[in-house]
């Protein structure tokens, strides 16, 4: 049994559960370093934080996140709220000393994101690490992706197509949530979806977006409160669809929204290159379609599954064609964090990369503002 | 048999050769009006269509398009040559009293557009019939698709994503054609493909295109001459993206490019609304995915082979099961047309259908050339 | 122009409606050593046998086939009737020295095929060609599969895996039709569509089945009649099931059925072998999907649309990803067959191909009546 | 915290690991009676247990398996050795008047499995429960088929087709394995994978299988043994094929086999009924084909993402369009066990349910074994 590290989660909500679940199994699959101990579970109602933290195996519960942060058993803080509490959480938490992983969008404006990449890239001096929640990027099938444009499979990229479709708002009686509020969620589809195909294009390609032009909407713009009686107003996008250009000339669009009737989960990913190219959906998430010049007249969309023992993450779990699911990926998150927290080395995506999708949100926000205007986007230091 | 129509076309290459096969097929098949003669094909080289006539099955051959056109055995003209002189050999035959069906897109400029459509509605006046290709109306699936929408069954439209994706311009090393060179081509991909996708998004939802934001890249500026030798110049973009909203208010979002590799012909479509959503892709044209929410626990995209009886056009082939090709849409369109002129009525898409999408063209480039700047799309007439 | 051969062809149901198109257009597509004439059509009513050859565009009509066969403007005789008649019009065209491709299957019982298949060798030494039509050999997708095998891409097999699904008998009020009788049919689903697995399966591997274990069942043995008054009984089978052995030592099993709901045309062949495996389905009759063990952690079944220029058949046609048709495979067909008319060679499959087919559903249908005793399968000479 | 049960299990290889996951995890996710506490691993080798013990998560280890049944501390017996155990181990249990959940197949031979089932019955009246492990009526997909087929929506069924194909002996130089001898694993692929899909097609249909002609192949005979220096001889099957008639009258085809390259868990079942039809494969697992001959002119295969609240199992976990994978089902399973255990109702499948399929396997070498002839199945008491 490798040393233990005492693990601090606040929220305790869908991504609060996942999480749980993470740290409770990432060590019975991976060697890691260090095995987690579900030390403590923060939430602001102290019945339901108490259950949750006895449903999910957590060994405490606190209703104050500061309380949480300065326990001595706690070496790790996870952090699983709104955005709009993420930069105080991972500020905070970094400030004493304590390894931290936010979940994405790092925070609901670039300030605080600057805020926290600073904050980060200075623990870092001091050994603390911190890590930005893209799990999409443990997904065996989004890292083989990215293995192959590495190994120069696909050549020089010329295009890149970008979705992330889900349907729950298609029906304008459904009711209001925190994520339809902008202090809270800080922008809508946006942050929420257009965050992560962002980031997993950055990453798949290894390149970054330079520009954008792009428009939001919100289609329904009142909607039925939590409570049922009254009537909230949507501050934020349904939808957001953008133009990009990358660093290396590539184009790229994107589309984020909660209005794809039909499509549960359907982030999808295509990347064209000189020499091959390769598409995923979430919804089939096991597999990957890779597209090779050289296969001559035999060439086709091959339907990689995604289970062999040489892909990434897959060793650690069944034989071949035993599909792995959605919390696979905290697993794998977990693990990548912890291995990189044992072998004293900053893992990815840091604050900085998390800071860079912010940078793009904002571009998007701003060019949907001015007409579509090519909007470029700042270099981060 | 029916009253004969004689046929005289301008052009004998790929869009000659599929609609010879049209012109030889339609009455075979569909029931229709009046019978066409194949009394002339067109083409400059006298040799070479002279050739052309003999395999495709023309009566005669002309090398002057304007002897063509006076000839008094042809009561239809079929313009399938670049774009460049689309506009004189169809005013002309309009001129004569001479039904005219025009490949796509309708003309190389709007200016060109607006004389061909005004030139039409006058024609139509006098009782002469004219029609533009837009051959993807005639894909089953599509017809159904647009069928299913004007029934109401997807609801209210909120998403359109269209691409129209090949890629046999990857390679570096494949040389000019005219496709590549401006003064014939007009456009790239843009033209080629986009005027294809734009025309069906706007035929499926039975809406209009507003306005757009766009941008276009031409990848490879210089490839070898067709001869072999020299090195020609790319004056016509490699791939367009833009977005675009509806006067419904739907977001829509396009892409065409001759980059996407291992995408031989990747016309896609998809309409997300209210109530539905349908899903086509021309690489499997014989099939149309169809969401509807009113499946409840049972929903999912039902993949519709489009082979019933009772879908459009596909009474006049073959029993359930049995697919459709390509050159299909071409015969559908000889028949619709030929309905159209034997029962008196205008047939769509009009040359006026044909100029709405060379204003969204035009207006691509005009926002590509402006930053991307939104660009609105004035109204015909 | 090529010289001209006239045919006669008898039977102007389905299968007289696609080789007529056939006959049309062959030359206009291949570059055939004979260019067909469509001389005259036979059918048994005079009325309906006139408008058939009007319509398909065959020069005369005859009621009487034996007077079609002895016309000195008939050269070759396609045979497109009912299995019951197959063998005396055979024998008689090619004893009057005619060409004969002959619709599957060969006929309906194993001694009508011995003799139509003893018959054409006698004829191929008088230089009299013969020929039967299973077609699917010449969907694209089907013959590069068997070029793939030839070429030692899928190693040693040991498995097939084929069906041919429809549905059109599911429901039990749909009436009778001469499918469902015995002496008009020979047998039901196992000679209409097992008749094509057996022959696509033993092309497709190179390769000869050895013995069968069968079960056939009747589901609905009465039927409201043609005429929509009376009763008619169902005498042949529903659906046909069995286990194959390949002389390669393979194993195989078949399925074919009118009652697979919702399956209307699902031709399906599987193949492992190996070193790769192959995999087809009618309904998606443009792709081969193509698994290869040498492609190590990239491997996965490839989706190759079967549409590029160096593709069996294909370079006739269009540019890539653009889909042919059902009726293709009959163009193809009559082009081979043309080809080695004027070759002076034997086309395949010949009549003793057709021979063993026969042998294998006859074995099926002994194997069944003897509890599914394992059934061998006699020679061909 | 609702009480717990102490569970002992046996063997740590492939299922040990997954089990053990189950038993961790089943009460963070479901509402379960009883909350299990993984009180001791059995196995035969002291270091390799304990040491499995440790990273599972077993408070214990124990090398005798009757001292682990005997203890005090465990009230149910999870067995997942190889077969040749699977009796000795439940009866004991059964006896001590532990629950037992046995893996399937249930046992080596028709023998045993009616002494399992016995016992199991007169366990019951103890109040002792008992359940074979087939996992995948776990999967949510198969679960919703069963549901579908219960309802009525697919009609009187007349086909079943069902496959089980692995490829990972397709390489004659893979070594020998505890699965290729005939006395530890009973039968090759018949029992490994056959026994799962006679169970889940009995499931789904809620029918049973009365007869079958079979063929079985084993195409590689000896391989390199486990120590990499000798040569083991395979006494078990490589592929096993049967054709299949159902209580119902339905037909159906069968097919296991380790041979079917670049299958790598492909469980496929397919059912037609006179109102609809059904399509899973194990490797998309989340997605569920249902076709609906109500739906008319729009009728298709619908792909239905199984990942809905309102679909088995699937409330507990994730949102729409959030995968689950493999180890899910056993999770499922768990549930399903615990909650019978604590309702005080017998479990299926039951060791009848289990002996059932022994049964199935049995005819089918039966069958093999002569000829291929039909064996009727005798019934279970």
């Amino acid at each position: 049994m490798t040393e233990e590290i005492g693990v601090g989660m606040v929220g305790h909500a869908f991504m609060g559960a996942v999480h749980s679940h993470a740290w409770r199994s990432v060590h019975r699959f991976f060697d890691v370093p260090l095995t987690p101990r579900l030390a403590v579970l923060g939430g602001r109602d102290p019945v339901r934080t108490k259950d949750a933290a006895a449903k999910y195996g957590w060994a405490a519960a606190e209703t104050d996140w500061r309380a949480l942060v300065a326990r001595d058993d706690v070496g790790l803080v996870d952090i699983c709220t709104p955005g709009d509490t993420h930069a105080e959480i991972a500020l905070a938490a970094l400030a004493a000393g304590k390894h931290v992983l936010c979940e994405k969008p790092l925070a609901n404006t670039v300030a605080e994101a600057e805020a926290m990449a600073a904050a980060a890239e200075e623990a870092a001096t001091r050994g603390v690490r911190s890590m930005v929640a893209f799990n999409y990027r443990r997904v065996p099938a989004i890292a083989l992706a990215r293995r192959m444009v590495a190994e120069g499979r696909i050549g020089e990229i010329r295009h890149v197509r970008a979705v992330y479709l889900q349907d729950w708002l298609s029906d304008p009686a459904s009711p209001m949530t925190w994520r339809l509020r902008k202090e809270k969620a800080g922008s809508g589809a946006l942050g929420d979806l257009g965050a992560h195909i962002v980031d997993a294009a950055q990453y798949v390609t290894g390149d970054l977006i330079t520009g954008v032009s792009a428009t939001t909407e919100t289609f329904v713009r009142s909607r039925p409160d939590e409570d049922g009686v009254g009537v909230g107003e949507v501050t934020v996008d349904d939808a957001a669809v953008f133009l990009a250009r990358f660093s290396s000339g590539a184009l790229g669009t994107f589309e984020a929204t909660r209005y794809a009737l039909g499509r549960k989960n359907a982030m999808r990913l295509e990347v064209n290159g000189t020499r091959g190219s390769l598409a995923f959906d979430f919804e089939a998430m096991n597999e990957l379609s890779v597209y090779s010049a050289d296969d001559g007249s035999a060439a086709g969309f091959r339907r990689i599954l995604v289970t062999e023992a040489d892909h990434p993450y897959v060793g650690a779990w069944w034989p071949p064609g035993h599909l792995l699911g959605y919390e696979h990926t905290f697993t794998h998150e977990a693990a990548d964090f912890l291995t990189a927290i044992g072998g004293g080395v900053d893992p990815a995506p840091s604050f900085a990369d998390g800071l860079r999708v912010q940078r793009v949100l904002a571009a998007v926000e701003e060019s949907a503002g001015q007409q579509s205007t090519w909007t470029t986007i700042g270099d981060v230091r």
